[in-house]
C-alpha cells in the first residue's frame, strides 16, 4: 500500500547491518518526515563519499585520496607497520590515538571453513613494503579469534623470511578497567600465562 | 584520521533513531566497502523517495501522490475513518491488511509536557471531512500511552457535536498468543473489565 519508492527505501536499508524491517520503517519515516533537514544532508553526504572515497593501494584503508593520509604522513613512522584486519580496526586505533606508525588492512582473516585463503588477504603490498623499503617493526593486531590466530601463525611465517624485520602481536590480558570476575576463562587464561615480575 | 567525507557520513548516520557512533561506523564501512552494490542503490532509493514523496493533504501519510493511494482508492470505505499517531501506526495498519476504510494520521498526541496541544494535531482535515464527506464511523486507533488517552477523550469531546457519526475506539484486552502470566497489570484490568459473555 505505500508507494513502490517507499518500499524500495525500506528495503534497502533493512538489508545494512544491523537493520530488520521495523528499524528500517524507522529510519525511512525519520527521514522522510523531515526531507530538508535529515534525507538531503545525508543524500549529499553519500554522494560525496561514493564519488570521492576508494582504497588506498599502499595500506588498504579508506580515504578520498590514493595513497591515503596515513600512509603519506611523513610525521608517521613508516618503517612501523601495524596489521589490521579491517578498516574498522584501523579506525579504532587511530580513535585511540596509540599507533604513530602506519597500517596494513587485511580485508579479513584467513578461514579454511568460509574458503578464505592467503590469496584472499591483502598482503602483497606489505611483502612489497617489506621488500623495498625500510621496515624495522610489523604489529600484528589481530582479532583474538581461531581465525585470526591462525593468520598470525600464518603471517608470522611467511614474514620470517625476511630478516632485520621484528614481527611483534599486542599483548593480551586482562582489559582495562575490567574486574576480574566478569572475565572469560580464555582471557583468564592468558593474562595469568602472560604474567611480568613487577 | 579519517577523510572530511567519511566522517561526516558517520556523523549523519549516527543521528538516526536506534544508531550510535559505532553502529553508524559499522554501516558506513559497509557501505564503502562496496559502492556500486551497496552505496549507489541506496543513493538512488533517497534521491527519488526525497524528490517524489510528500505529504497527503488529505489524512497526512506520506506518499509520492496528493491526495494519497489510499485517499483517492474508490474500492476502499471512504466513509470510515481511523484515526492513528503516525505514519508507522497506518503501515501496521495496512500490512495486517485488515482496515479496509481510510486513515487520518494526527501526526502525534496531546501532551501538555511537552507543549504540544490540539493546534499541533493534522485534525483540521479530520473536521473538513466530516463537516462535508459521507462519514459514517471514525475509529480511534490511538495508543494506550497516558498521552495517547488524553488524546483519544480530546476528539471524543470534539467529535460529539457531529451527530450521525459514530465514534469508537479499538478494543483493550490480551494481545492474541499472548500468556496470562506475562501480561502487565493494566493489560490485565483492561481484558478483565471488557470481559463479555460467549
Amino acid at each position: 500500500m505505500n508507494s513502490q519508492e517507499i518500499e524500495c527505501l525500506v528495503r534497502l536499508f533493512s538489508r545494512l547491518p544491523g537493520f530488520g524491517p521495523r528499524s528500517a520503517r524507522r529510519v525511512v519515516l525519520y527521514l522522510l518526515r523531515d526531507p530538508q533537514a535529515r534525507l538531503f544532508p545525508l543524500l549529499q553526504a553519500l554522494e560525496q563519499a561514493g564519488s570521492s572515497v576508494s582504497i588506498c593501494s599502499v595500506c588498504g584503508t579508506l580515504d578520498t585520496v590514493d595513497p591515503c593520509h596515513i600512509c603519506t604522513d611523513r610525521e608517521r613512522d613508516q618503517g612501523l607497520i601495524c596489521v589490521v584486519e579491517t578498516v574498522g580496526d584501523l579506525w579504532a586505533l587511530e580513535r585511540a590515538g596509540v599507533h604513530r606508525g602506519v597500517y596494513q588492512v587485511l580485508g579479513g582473516t584467513l578461514s579454511p571453513l568460509a574458503g578464505r585463503g592467503p590469496e584472499d588477504l591483502n598482503v602483497t603490498s606489505l611483502l612489497h613494503r617489506v621488500e623495498t623499503g625500510n621496515v624495522r617493526e610489523i604489529i600484528l593486531a589481530l582479532g583474538t579469534t581461531v581465525e585470526g590466530t591462525a593468520t598470525m601463525h600464518w603471517l608470522t611465517e611467511t614474514l620470517a623470511c625476511y630478516t632485520g624485520v621484528i614481527v611483534s602481536r599486542v599483548a593480551r590480558g586482562m582489559p582495562i578497567g575490567g574486574a576480574l570476575d566478569m572475565l572469560d576463562d580464555g582471557t583468564l587464561a592468558a593474562a595469568l600465562s602472560a604474567r611480568h615480575p613487577i
